[in-house]
């Protein structure tokens, strides 16, 4: 089930997508283990979570298109071990498709998911959006912190605004941030190394109370707007990551997060809003 | 099963909730009727289906907390006529819950929802995101437009920006928009008309195209930031809807709205993929 050691020697040799390894189970049923390199804290990374959920439609014989869209809801923890992800096609269109997908381990449900492929084609297209401009990911005054946990240490980050630590963070400021984030192992980007990326933000509380704070993603929906020839473009180069809170309020925050190419291209984009204890 | 001419009076005899009728028809299982002022372009006003799909979670005897998150896939035209809506608990714990709820016609599933339910308490707060400054409602220089359908008709809408047809807007300037949204019989704001308040918003690419287009919402997901006492202070005044497109690309655009109190609360947040044919 899990390819050993070739893994572990870094470089291009596989890809984020393959190691999330499910086998057929049955109809519309996956088996996969756990990737321990994603553990969070006392979780599942979510980002890895939603990763699995997505993939789970994705190697569907039927499924048609590329992702557009994916909603996640995080109901239970993932302990370490197998899980079992199972898939219902809602409806195939001429151009659409709307899945269900849902992780269980043990028959409990851990994580409930929507998902919609399209089939893109040539038509109007634009960028509203505008990119930040922050130093590049080379530049030496850029600071290096990842997530302290199994999953924080697959990716090099590199911070152009301070983090939720830094000692020159004004409380009285938006919690915002820009980071450059690269996979650690030069894999390539595909559309689910995004679906994880997107979740790679420490919770925005921690920029105004500096205190150590339990949050945990409630729900968490994320469009991919990347095309094929955008994410052959990237390849392993560095994705800029903008986050920007929205509200806190009666024990609950969301954030809207932005993956841009370096060469500005808006590769996805993703909200979520998660719970904390203060 | 309808209030009848009562409703049609005007005034805030009733809710926006209460013409959502669900009837229960068995363990998680609601019966409703199509309401024609929410009817669209050949099926029924997104923001409509969304509030029913909402609503059947709340009126479930089992409901906890107040809604924080719903997700909404669009599969299939709605047509007039009788319901049904199917819920299904997925996960309830001591603050929050997780919900599915599907609305279907004659057997056919016609959207698909994820949503969220939470306890509020005091923590924390604040709200990062930034109102705009428009010239008030009341500015006799806003153009009144509506979009050309019985939904369209339930709503004043005062349009600080240009609209899509108007003769000075600038295909080459973002497809944002400023409108002032109020309900045409003054019943007051509560979580549902949120709900459908946010898909209220023209397709983006008629901003950079005036052609007449085909555009139907895929996927969309609204985060309720309101507190109860937030739309008691709103009650039935006007409320700004803010958008703007992020990326459009493939036959396929997204957008993210802001609903704002004229206070300057922020109400709701919503992004939506939708499909278009240009």
């Amino acid at each position: 089930m899990t390819l050993g050691p070739l893994r572990r020697l870094g470089g291009a040799m596989t890809s984020f997508a393959d190691t999330i390894e499910l086998s057929a189970a049955g109809d519309n049923l996956w088996d996969g283990i756990v990737d321990q390199d994603y553990r969070g804290f006392g979780s599942q990374f979510g980002g890895w979570t939603g990763a699995a959920l997505l993939k789970g439609a994705m190697v569907e014989p039927g499924a048609k298109g590329e992702p557009l869209s994916l909603s996640v809801l995080f109901t239970e923890a993932i302990n370490e071990g197998p899980y079992q992800v199972a898939t219902r096609l809602l409806r195939s269109g001429a151009r659409l498709q709307f899945w269900r997908s849902e992780l269980a381990q043990g028959g409990k449900l851990c994580a409930h998911a929507q998902a919609t492929f399209g089939v893109r084609r040539d038509t109007l297209a634009f960028t509203d959006a505008v990119m930040p401009d922050p130093p590049p990911p080379e530049d030496k005054d850029l600071r290096t912190f990842a997530p302290p946990s199994h999953f924080g240490a697959q990716y090099h980050m590199r911070w152009a605004t301070p983090g939720p630590r830094d000692p020159d963070l004004d409380p009285t400021a938006p919690a915002s941030s820009l980071v450059w984030i690269r996979d650690k192992r030069d894999r390539p980007v595909d559309v689910l190394m995004l679906a994880a990326m997107a979740d790679l933000a420490p919770p925005r509380p921690m920029w105004k109370k500096p205190t150590i704070m339990a949050s945990s993603t409630v729900s968490m929906t994320t469009h991919f707007h990347a095309t094929a020839e955008d994410l052959r473009e990237v390849g392993a180069d560095w994705i800029l990551s903008e986050v920007h809170c929205r509200r806190c309020e009666g024990g609950y925050f969301d954030h809207e997060l932005k993956l841009w190419s370096r060469g500005g291209v808006l590769l996805a984009t993703s909200e979520q809003v998660a719970a904390f204890r203060d």
